[in-house]
């Protein structure tokens, strides 16, 4: 299938380099132009907008950080919409809040193309691999139209319900994560503040019903203090923030939540651009601890 | 070996039976002297007090529901400790603060005894079948003296470190529980009131990155909104409060913790006496969903 | 002067009433046009637009209630920006972000036209009596042009710095009466659950260090459990995500304005449209208490 | 009048000096003896324990920092019940738990002594200047009998129900205080990372409906970050810790005070032993400002 790729960030990278691979071909536009030089080393074209990008594909890809990111490759002057024909389908798999998820469905439906929400789970790891979860919304015609190409991406699809629907799942998975990797991170301040070393509360989690892959990845990051980029602080951060203003138009209350997105803030600053959210960790400051040999 | 056990509620209940099992001599006594019986149908004898029951014994389990009670069957007038012998272990499975734990140690190391402080971590379903995981504090010698006791009990053993250490990681541990099932019951409360059935959240959680043996436990009793008996919900408030006081003691701040603390409070008054703590649930009242049916 | 007035809610209203008996010559616009007829039948004149309202006018002011209301009544397709001539001067009375503030400013500038950001602080009783607090932010010449018309608004008026400067503060003192209310709604609320009289705790607070006008003002509102308009709770809440936005944005935490800002959206949903704000009280279900003849 | 004063510290030495300049007679106890140094040389007696000051009182005061330390002085080996006689009075001005107001009222009962619980509040500044406002729970006639006393040490005197009361409204108008000084430091942790001096915030602060003889002692100690002795954070934090203890015992949640307790926690450690709660601005750390001139 001829594809269309906008956004070759920590995840769209590897995600359009399996298409790639799995045969289609494809077309690349990314906001800072060097970083397709990979892809079109290993066969893709490069397009010098994304509205160049979309006027030739069948499928059109979008994977950027943010709401503002993915207005701006759509509804900007040389956006998407601009070169989206008719017949085409939009695919956005980036997380954004499910009020622009209904908006980029309507602005496709009013050109004729088909609109698939389409935020996934799973990291870079995921991504690299082609093991991705996708979290969708649209209609079956089109996720069977876009099938072949998701499973060169991803290997579980969850359809979530009408447009929004997949937004707001990702957005609560997400919730969840940040939550949990919190109450890690409150764990082991304890631990520490009370002098012993990490090992004495991640030994007995490992085998714990509070045990998780999740946890499991995150947990020697704390330990080791690095945090190389994975599923980036400040884009758990963003996400936090569509949660929270997602969860107050509803007029849900979500207090730990809230309080979890502060402390994530009150790091973030201090952080290299792409630090794990496993940073959350430096929100308490290190102490010698006795035993460190342990 | 000639063993008491004090305290038979949720836990002490079938830990106790299952060193009957195993074939130990064993004396109980509990505050409300009908659930003795049980036991002493399966061939325990009751005594009258916790005193009289430590007199006879090896070993002395307690095993109660929090620090006002282990001070109650330890110092009370009758208690434990006017009827341990110089050369008894008493080990506690009790869930107290850290410093009442030291105290307890002392009390023992004055009166010629041993001390294993003992928390357990595994729920009712882990004490029935004998698959506790056990934190340990004391000497070396100590848990060689119990360990064919504690092998009855459980199939995981961690040392944690000083008195005091067993106490703070199991604090640690049910503090990062009640933050994943916070996580999980905020990240529900969202869905749900976008309009959307739980299982659009639960389906994709279970094969992501986030899943847990505690979340596949709790999501179901949050889905049914019925909360049998596990870990009620009562003890974990009582947790976090204990997690709080070591950490404000500590000068560490935990403030998705302290929230959720509070959330675990605001539900606490409504519920059924030992309803488990994934009625955290209920503090967001619930709204018919379009697609209940689904 | 000839004035135009856009926005007529529970404050465009007496404020536009002021200038007007302070014999201005006055085009008012709301987006509901039934809310024009009462400054009508008192002289001034209603225009059909945003836009023809701005056109004849040497000064425009704006007050409306969210972002997204400003950018309608501004950018929208018979928007003030539409009508604005160069040389007059725009006075924006709304809440909004600072951000916000800035993108007016420059498209002001743009039109050759002024900008003056000025939110206010008083409520409806000060409104009323022509007795606002002014933050403002534009140059010293602009403000000098519109002084006048302040003068038959406000007493008080501060120069806060750059544009964005004075909604910069108008966030951070809402923040501030947020936390106070908050605060008066807690502990009152654990004055009621002791089983405790209201004055209790409102007598002593009454001569205490803590005592101010606005807790003087909300408590009589909490301890009637009625919550007749003023600052309405809905507007609040708005405001503290515009303050949580800005200061996540800048990178700094700000937890109990996070926590605060839940809570308020736990109760908006069950409140009528213009309750105040002190009805925070009611995320505390009241029970009898035994002495309420008190 | 005979009277003894037991504990010496911020608020207890003023105190007990303005029953010494009233004309009583007094007898004072300190934990650390040297600062009984200055009241006698002022003309009061020295007593050896608490129970020989006790002994020959026609009332006893107690004032000291926290529960654990009137517990000692009351109930230890050389402690005041063991040398209270029938017929005194005994007066607590310390802040404590509700319900361990209520055990000293059942051992005063016990010994045929009265008791009244009569915490303060007004600071050091109060105390130096005989106008505390006193909160008062005990029988009539007893505080008939003691006010003479109490005129020397307060200018307001609420009655505030049963044994326990007291300290409930206490609790409540200290944390309502310890949410408006975070809610001004959280607007001021705004206010300067958007690069605005503290002067922004603070002028039209102190016109504004949020003002408070709180704020205007606690916003210079916040601007200059200097925090002389006044009401020590380490109290506040011991004091927000008790108010949730009752919160939580009574099933009332207070998420806001739970998270400011943790922010005042997380301070503490840093801070000089007596350094005044305004000090929670520091959890921000200071930027730099562009215009500090100002």
């Amino acid at each position: 299938m001829q594809v269309a790729w906008i956004g070759l960030g920590l995840m769209g990278q590897p995600m359009a380099r399996n298409l790639l691979r799995a045969g289609h071909s494809l077309t690349v536009w990314n906001r800072t132009a060097a970083r397709t030089q990979a892809l079109v080393a290993e066969g893709a074209w490069a397009a010098a907008t994304p509205a160049a990008a979309a006027a030739e594909a069948e499928v059109v890809f979008t994977c950027v950080s943010d709401p503002p990111a993915l207005q701006e490759v759509l509804w900007g002057p040389q956006g998407v919409l601009n070169g989206l024909r008719a017949g085409t389908v939009l695919v956005d798999c980036s997380t954004v809040s499910p009020e622009l998820a209904r908006r980029v469905a309507e602005a496709c439906a009013a050109r004729g193309a088909e609109f698939l929400e389409a935020p996934v789970t799973g990291g870079t790891w995921g991504a690299e691999r082609g093991e991705l979860t996708f979290l969708l919304a649209g209609s079956e015609p089109t996720i069977a139209r876009v099938q072949p190409l998701l499973d060169a991406l991803g290997r579980q699809f969850f359809q979530c319900g009408p447009h929004g629907a997949a937004q707001t799942v990702k957005l609560a998975l997400n919730l969840l994560y940040a939550l949990q990797v919190e109450g890690l991170a409150e764990a082991l301040a304890l631990v520490r503040a009370a002098g012993l070393p990490d090992e004495r509360l991640l030994a007995p989690l490992a085998v714990s019903m509070g045990r998780s892959p999740l946890l499991e990845v995150k947990a020697p990051l704390m330990a080791s203090d690095h945090y190389p980029p994975s599923f980036p602080l400040r884009l758990m951060h963003k996400d936090l923030g569509l949660a929270l203003d997602l969860a107050n138009r509803l007029g849900v209350a979500l207090p730990a939540t809230a309080v979890a997105r502060e402390l994530y803030s009150a790091v973030r600053a201090s952080l290299a651009e792409d630090a794990d959210y496993a940073a959350i960790a430096r929100f308490w400051p290190r102490r010698p601890t006795p035993d460190t040999a342990d």
